[in-house]
């Protein structure tokens, strides 16, 4: 199939769902053009391509349009050839859906909320929601990945990209708001793993800058927000 | 494998996300062992092996727990041999995941909402939505799946499970409300699918009564609701 693939990515710089499909394209080999969204003017092609939710990402393949984060890695996995990103067993497979799920509908919505809190209360109660979250994460890591190198085992796989791909949020967070969502001292076993995660090649080559993030929330909460 | 399976489901009789695991494992011709919970009594064996979410479904496969009714059904559908429920094209099955998770993330929601309305104005409101999104659907079945007898093609596949699961609340809140969430007016594809569905031997075999939703509708709003 290499060579006559026609692959179009549609996102926007800091959405971590975007993240995970230029994660699941590389790790497969794939190459594939990017197109930058600006959600304040969404593009004809976004309008069309998903016109139920109206969102990024969508992948364009030869024409036909995917969307929703999890559905096209999966369908990345499932078209092309080459590293695996869903373990082969269904069991483990089953597993990895379901922390999957969790991240997208727990962690990150009570992440999303602690970022766009307007006050330091709103801001200290979804901080705790999601520190509860991503505790369940870590107690996910030792029930069921303790010894592994990533949820993927040797190599990253599905709940690797989900989860790596909102790493550069946690970390542009960190740098303004002194807050670590992951730490050595709270959640050791998904610090080390963040820690691998970041040096693998696909995370150096696709993952953002923290950096746009810290000025994201600058812009979003006026200098004056620590 | 046989023979060798030890499966029990943990459901309640009026969830249609456990009559989705019934319906997932009898068109695989699979025997389990099915327990029914009383939510207002969690037994143990649901809190240990949902430790998360609490909720039924649970699918125990020789002592391994999976939950969350579409991880389940694909989990079925991985696991055992036979009818398949998910379609073998990877875009087909992105199609069939997309719709699935619309079901559960708009629809499911809007029509519950209906259901536990307080007030009259609410529950209008609440049709007013669920109407939109369920006009989304019959919209989808007329792109995709138009001339088709099921979403799955000839025979039932992943999507017909997800949303068939739900005809017997639609026909509950219709006795009980006088209220068609699915019409031969408003969706005639939808209508006509979900009358080739009910005449299946799946949906003959493992779809609770409708009686069972109106019994529950007058307990949940007192008799004097109509």
């Amino acid at each position: 199939m290499a060579g006559k693939d026609d692959l179009k990515l549609l996102g926007v710089l800091l959405s971590p769902f975007a993240v995970r499909v230029s994660m699941a394209l590389s790790l497969k080999g794939v190459s594939y053009e990017y197109v930058e969204e600006d959600l304040s003017n969404k593009s004809e092609l976004l309008l069309k391509t998903n016109p139920v939710h109206k969102k990024v990402p969508v992948l364009i393949h030869n024409g036909k349009p995917i969307s929703e984060s999890l559905i096209i890695v999966q369908y990345v996995d499932e078209q092309f050839v080459g590293h695996s990103i869903l373990p082969a067993d269904p069991y483990e497979r089953s597993i990895a859906r379901f922390w999957a799920a969790y991240f997208d509908d727990k962690v990150f919505p009570e992440f999303y909320g602690m970022v766009k809190a307007k006050t330091v209360d709103e801001r200290e109660k979804k901080m705790t929601e999601t520190f509860a979250a991503i505790g369940q994460l870590e107690e996910a890591f030792a029930k069921f990945y303790e010894g592994k190198a990533f949820f993927g085992g040797d190599s990253i796989g599905y709940l690797d990209i989900v989860f790596g791909s909102c790493l550069f949020w946690f970390e542009g967070v960190r740098r303004v708001y002194e807050v670590e969502i992951i730490s050595s001292t709270k959640t050791p076993l998904l610090a080390a793993w963040a820690q691998r995660f970041g040096e693998t090649e696909v995370a150096k080559k696709v993952m953002p800058d923290a950096d746009k993030v810290v000025e994201y929330l600058h812009n979003l909460h006026g200098t004056a927000t620590k």
